[in-house]
């Protein structure tokens, strides 16, 4: 139950240069990033009602009563729905809506943000009906222009997932020095590693992940491992494959801190790998660094992308050039938008980004480098937040 | 790469019926459905276009190329996006699909079935701009009906995710045996457990889960513990609280096996627990065999609930009955419909439903019962899935 943080005013402001009245979100992560609660399952919507004037209400079902009470950093919490003796507003989250709305005193024809990104029709039909008297816009843009520029206490997280995610990698790589470890032996030690790594320093901390509405993620501590010939798959589940001498294996760790994420992927090297494979790692650096240079406030996101498409050109890339290089990080792991030509945004300190100068060389036995970090975009240019080591790892011999 | 399902032709059937030209899904699960493929990372929509009178076609981004032909039955998977040197059809989904949809043997003025239920404004605006002449309608009633009635590939994974359910449960007992042993601790001998069985025993199955397109779920193994006055959570992730005598804990498993889920769930008690504490547990036992009675094709789900209904009031627990008692469960723990009074489908055999009969009294050291099994709905009545001893099971003297 910390105190309100600066993205309260911060959304404020925006909403009276916007003339929006309130806003009501539906959306898991955005009800979080208003509330702190994550309720885990989101099979009843939670809601938050934010008023331009007042602070942010929840309201949940009466199900997540004591557990929204004792997250949640907002104020005021209500509750809709019918379960056992508990007392609530009303059966179901619409007509709790209007009578919290009767409270609020907007004007008769309020303007009320909504998320049109990602509210499906069903519940855009149930708030327009709830409604009447007001003019729906899309808060999306607003939305994600906060969440863009990270909190002190979502900064203080991400190093928290960032250390996690450091340990997942530590102890993924020490598996495969072992002769007969697959894949999916690899993401075990992962797992284990962050979770007990978790358990043993980080008692306040939640590790919930936001899933969907048909389920639930509880802990969003997450590895996969690709070897060989599939490290062209990018993601998928890790199989029984050993690695196999001269292989380079693509190794991936994830991790959350309430709600803040942190990226860290490699390349390990099982024993001697061939020229291009180490070519293609030091040219993976050299074009990082290069981009690295665009980092900083004031420079527009597609800056960076130029820059490694510059990198990757001049050393005879081109041909593989991957359509992003890397993504904004916060309460997804993927969350916002990406590096990539058409995004039109510009660099902000507080922005925390993935930059991930990858090379898939996609000739059999052609190179793969994967490379991924999160950065912390400061004022005067960026810190790194994972800090493994760079470059290839080699294990067995 | 299975063969085609039985749920493609059931669609086609019904499709004809309700003169469905063809639907188009972008929902994660539906596109899982309708092909096998689950890129586990959803930042580029999967697209599935169903033709009335041809097979599934999967439309995926070019970096999930090598994935989705490793994954998917569906015989023809096309590309978008723009990725190194791979060919597409079209940089963008919009476009990919227009293409596609000219290939279709469409008639000029088509009616197509889309998702309502979770399709965002911004993807229908893109869809409706993509089908200029064709009239949208709802599909989702469609599709919900459809994955209702579990194929038999879908029961056989869903056998794979309660065993896997099953050790998860039987290692956090074990685990809460230990005086010293945290929510943390039980929840962490429940994945390690889950995990190990999954790699010694089933080197084909996927335990990846469907997550939100800013983030992916690796695994959908999950467990979590909530101890003592926790219990009224419902769902939290653990903490650092270690269980004490005489308090009771739940216990909460959910695992996946290629997409389908088990859910399993019981009551731990810490050495000597209270009459009422038992009692409880002899009453929700009571009251699931009453319910259970009605689990056979061809009765109304809600007659489940109105059985559970009676027997909580005639035990004297009217006052804390819970709102609903059980769900739908398959490509997600909680999907398509819960087991409530308000809920209107008749059950068939095929159908996979978690009967939970809890019990939470709020009264302080009021007793809690959390009990959950999944069962699949046969020809004669039902078989239970997670085959887990039923009942409170002691631990700690």
């Amino acid at each position: 139950m910390a105190s309100q943080p600066p993205r309260v005013q911060r959304l404020q402001i925006q909403m009276a240069a916007l003339n929006l009245d309130a806003i009501i979100c539906i959306q898991p992560t955005s009800t979080f990033y208003l509330s702190g609660f994550n309720p885990i399952i989101y099979s009843d919507p939670v809601l938050i009602i934010f008023p331009r004037q007042s602070a942010p209400v929840l309201l949940v079902h009466a199900l997540r009563s004591t557990h929204a009470k004792s997250s949640a950093w907002t104020p005021t919490i209500h509750l809709y729905g019918t379960w056992g003796p508990t007392s609530t507003l009303a059966p179901t989250w619409p007509a709790a809506l209007t009578i919290l709305l009767n409270h609020c005193d907007l004007p008769p024809h309020p303007t009320i943000g909504i998320e049109h990104a990602t509210l499906p029709p069903t519940q855009h039909t149930l708030l327009r009906h709830t409604l009447p008297t007001a003019t729906l816009t899309n808060c999306t843009p607003l939305l994600h222009a906060s969440r863009a520029i990270k909190d002190p206490d979502e900064i203080a997280h991400t190093r928290i997932a960032a250390t996690l995610a450091e340990k997942g990698m530590e102890s993924a790589i020490a598996a495969l020095a072992h002769p007969t470890t697959s894949e999916r032996d690899a993401v075990l030690a992962a797992l284990q590693s962050m979770h007990a790594h978790w358990v043993a320093h980080y008692p306040t901390i939640e590790i919930c992940d936001f899933g969907s509405p048909e389920g639930g993620v509880n802990s969003g501590l997450t590895a996969w491992v690709l070897s060989g010939p599939r490290q062209s798959f990018g993601c998928d589940n890790p199989t029984s494959r050993v690695p196999r001498p001269g292989e380079s294996v693509s190794v991936f760790v994830w991790a959350v801190a309430n709600g803040m994420h942190a990226e860290l992927e490699r390349t390990v090297w099982i024993g001697e790998v061939g020229l291009s494979q180490r070519r293609a790692m030091g040219d993976a650096l050299e074009i990082r660094t290069e981009v690295l240079r665009f980092l900083r406030p004031g420079t527009a996101v597609r800056e960076l992308y130029r820059a490694a498409v510059r990198g990757y050109e001049v050393r005879g890339y081109g041909a593989c050039m991957p359509g992003r290089i890397g993504h904004s990080v916060g309460l997804g792991p993927h969350e916002l938008f990406f590096v990539e030509e058409k995004e039109e945004r510009m660099l902000q300190a507080g922005m925390v980004v993935a930059v991930e100068v990858n090379i898939l060389v996609p000739a059999v036995g052609g190179a793969c480098v994967q490379l991924s970090d999160t950065f912390l975009v400061t004022g005067e240019g960026w810190e790194r937040l994972t800090r493994f080591a760079e470059g290839g790892v080699r294990v067995r011999g």
